[in-house]
């Protein structure tokens, strides 16, 4: 059902267009000129489906290593933009995604924002993410958290180039007008605390006892792959499958059982080879990269084959089928958490005649 | 401190563009080109601290009521467009306002939309709004929900045209792309609840005894304005005065002590004669409409007089302070519910340097 | 079901007697002769249901009155036993209930204690409870808190007797073995706040804009009788009646939508004239007070009949009917806040063969 | 502070005595007789410090392992009884505890009740605890529940017998009169679920995508030893320690973040060799079990050294100092959830004047 069968825009007479035109004058404009457009009958995203092959963008990638330093670039971010958005800096109406380079031997300096981020690694072993004076070392799979407001900073000692997908919640956080960016007091954000710390204090299924969350994200801010693959196995192995989705765990804050972020949520699922989903469709924009296997999904009428390291986005409402040939693990987020939180977001599955 | 301060974009070479040329025919894009822009170190809203004199408005409004039926129009509205956001049919970057007419005998059809609307009555007794079936009266100063997919209509059985400033949440629904307007299936709502009957059953600081709340909005849709400015006198007797709000109040969904609904809050303030504010602001951007008074508000720097009926808008982080020559009573709304929930909101009080 | 098909006691021999008196000596003792005692398949409450008249209480009261002042006695209370529960001060397994009498011209002292009390006034017009510095005045069948470890007093400076039932979570408090009681620092606590601030600031569903709750009961602490009519009136005529409780309302924390007080949950319900309701019983044993009308109430096979100022005591489990020859108002509490807490709380609505 | 520094029971008289007598007969009690009693200024526990030596019990167990199958017992436990509450089947006042037997081959009958259950593990490997159709294997150290109303059985197949600490809520329940008890429809839990389903499906910082908890407790039902020593060692090397508990974590639901069950909270903590610590007392009394170590803890002036699988009491706001002479881990568990939950607890750090 679209919004012209549940309303028709009046006609445009001589004496309307001359009030019409009156108006703009004085910064006031007519409601049912635009209502159809802006409160439609049901989610028309400018985003269109799109997948990238991460073998296209790599030497992009590796071009910009040897163009800039992340110093001169504050974090070398090539911005995956949707075709349906140009210029905007984002992948879904709500979320930016883009792909980060950290070559051996390179730093990223200190700094903290309002925005959340994501860091979804893709290629590459040995490189780290600080979030507050604690370290992790990023491997492919992993997905680590760099929180709203919590200082971070990323370095490669490694000897591999390192490269990751972040997801960021720009759009959502410029909508309401409230960034935030700046510098520590003192340069270099020193190792204070030894890595590893955060996932062994508070996500052992225990809590320091006298533990008070500080902040609405996730503590914890690296969930390993070799952890979360042997989760889908062993789900995959005991069951049941889900008809559309496979195996499909979301991270979880483990102080509260929710989204790891306030705006932001993530996903693993794992389809078995030879899986064929059934239809789905929910409201929240997903950004998808894959981690292992072969196999295609289907965005509203149109397939998009994949290989590990792609990235593909599904916009909002549009019905979505993935198929595996092989088995697979497919990492994807999406501003699930914050259209829950404002009672926003709605999932149909299976979706009737497709 | 702005962006620049701490992030400096780097140069431009020749090879750089090319390369950055090259990309964007890949959908692709250097992130340290846009970076200031799309994080900047501060909010930096496009919208501008605006006044609408109701008194310019009015003859528009009654020009639309000659030209248009609200059957023709859906809903006759002018929506209030903020001069930094043209064509955008916002007043903030996240929220809808504008004004509408019910004249005398006419009925605005039923629909029901994903998006949250408020009302605040500002000229003419007799006309309701209904929300799931049951009728409220509306009074100048009433503060009105239609929540989140609820069907209302609207009519005005009495003598007078009646005006209302609507507020809606259209921004933040369609950033998530999760619009979604439909009709009931049987034409015309029929006055199923008699009047006051959800005031009573939910408002009176008792819950019927099963009660369990199915939508996250308030149950309680109308907050009649007599009973307001009564806890404003009282409030105002009792002290304490805050040095920059005066006495502020928010309304409050009766089943959760949170907000009316998820995505909008509401105020209403009383400035006491002589009151002269002290400087402060919050990351919500917000809408003010005069109801009784006269006074002042000085947003980042530009005065605005007012009288009752005249609107506002204070775009996210500008300082702002009140001043009253009379006693005055103001009602506002925002976006801060939203904020809060998604771990973005901030304010300042007294903004030093001001 | 009772204990006895789910688990059979094993036959004491003189081998096990002799096993059991010597672990006697070292403080062990076999579960399995206590099992169906300590774990009954079904409540077995040891309190019975109990009604007690008003016109026989009265006297003793005034009585009472003659023989010590507040005072001597810190609070002038006829505790209300449990004939099941002799000795134990409490009506029910959990809850304590007794008569308070306080004369004109008489004050009790300020205190303040771990335990939540409620006051239910009986009769008398004129006296006041005070609640961290605020006075509210009593009238019969007002609803007044003084929640947990908030500073209170009463007085009567009214020129009748005034009696109200105390109910409190005494049993609860030193099953957990948490209970504090103090004196303020300063005798007499100043009449700081106006009169009725409480229910303006906190009980118009607003808020004010930076409340932020400091305990977790509710800072409403008079919920008067004269709205909690109106509200039953206007329900009984809306509708629709339950078939056991009739027009059943629960006393709501309007800054959370929950109960009054952590541990006791309070109700008023309307019974209509000739309202004969269907059998109903949770695990919450409730005690009642009649504030209006004529009825009875069959509890377990017993039936009660009631006229206003009686009160009467239903154990857990009991299945209960309420009938009502003249339209009825009847208050009751319990501790079903603090079950539901506890994921141990059940109704079953209707009962099945009774 | 004592009650009787607050307040003084006012003299008995003759006419007051019979005034008494009086009311006696008609249920009902002078408050001010017994004020002093049921509201303490502070806790007056009749539960006293006590420490079982768990090579004084072990020669029972085996000889009620003589003397009685599961199946006779339902369950072959020995209650731990307070000295200072004989014949309550009761450790602290809320709490029970008691030591559990199950001999290789035997299995104990599947059940569910509405008490919630821990089972910490103090000897023997190979029995099992199953939990809604999924075995996990018990070892010593292992902190297992059975939340109410889940159906559960033991059994051990292994050639060691084995023996836990069982903690119930049975006091809690009982007070509130909610007891249930009943038996599976049909015999025998069939295994259902691969064990290790549920530490994997919710305990891994995941959880799946769908998933709407269905009971107030822990979806995770096991937290192994094995992963709780390392995490004391990873929080006992990285610091800081606490002056009074030294490294002290509590389990947690990770479904919430709260506590695995509404009623029983569970805790572990490692004191470091030589650790001296500072006294500390909190409301909620505290059963201990020691796992490693040797160490002594000081309640209330009275010191009770301690060794391997000892198990003591603490009672609520009894002051308390541990030491170790070697490293040394404790568990622990208390109603601190509860009292939590009903606004009850307390804790004061450390104590003065200890």
């Amino acid at each position: 059902m679209d919004t012209a069968a549940v309303f028709t825009k009046p006609a445009i007479t001589p004496e309307r267009q001359e009030f019409y035109d009156r108006l703009h004058t004085k910064h006031v404009a007519p409601l049912w000129e635009v209502l159809g457009r802006i409160i439609p009958a049901q989610p028309t995203p400018e985003a269109i489906p799109v997948l990238f092959r991460y073998d296209d963008l790599r030497p992009f990638l590796m071009e910009a290593g040897r163009l800039l330093t992340p110093q001169e670039a504050e974090r070398r971010v090539l911005i995956l933009e949707n075709p349906g958005l140009r210029g905007q800096s984002r992948l879904t109406q709500s979320l930016y995604a883009g792909l980060q380079l950290i070559l051996p031997g390179e730093t990223a300096p200190v700094h903290r924002h309002a925005a959340s981020a994501l860091r979804f690694v893709i290629e590459g072993h040995g490189a780290f993410t600080a979030v507050e004076g604690e370290r992790t070392t990023m491997s492919p799979g992993d997905f680590i958290l760099t929180p709203s407001w919590t200082f971070h900073d990323h370095g490669n000692p490694g000897e591999e180039p390192t490269v990751w997908m972040d997801g960021l919640d720009i759009p959502i956080v410029n909508l309401f007008d409230t960034s935030f960016l700046e510098r520590p007091e003192e340069e270099g954000q020193v190792d204070r605390v030894p890595e590893g710390d955060a996932s062994v204090r508070y996500g052992s299924n225990m809590l320091p006892v006298d533990f008070t969350p500080t902040r609405p994200s996730s503590p914890v801010f690296n969930y390993p792959y070799v952890r979360t693959r042997e989760t889908l196995d062993v789900m995959h192995r005991n069951g049941p499958i889900h008809p559309s989705h496979g195996v499909k765990m979301r991270f979880v804050n483990p102080a509260t059982g929710g989204y790891p972020m306030p705006t932001i949520g993530a996903f693993m699922q794992l389809l078995p080879k030879g899986f064929s989903g059934q239809p789905y469709r929910s409201t929240d924009a997903t950004i998808y990269s894959v981690v292992e296997g072969e196999g295609s999904t289907t965005i509203g009428g149109t397939r998009f084959d994949w290989r590990p390291r792609d990235i593909f986005a599904i916009p909002s409402w549009a019905p979505v089928r993935h198929s595996a040939s092989l088995e697979s693990v497919l990492f994807s987020f999406s501003d699930r958490p914050a259209q829950l939180a404002l009672g926003l977001w709605r999932e149909q599955v299976p979706v009737a005649g497709l």
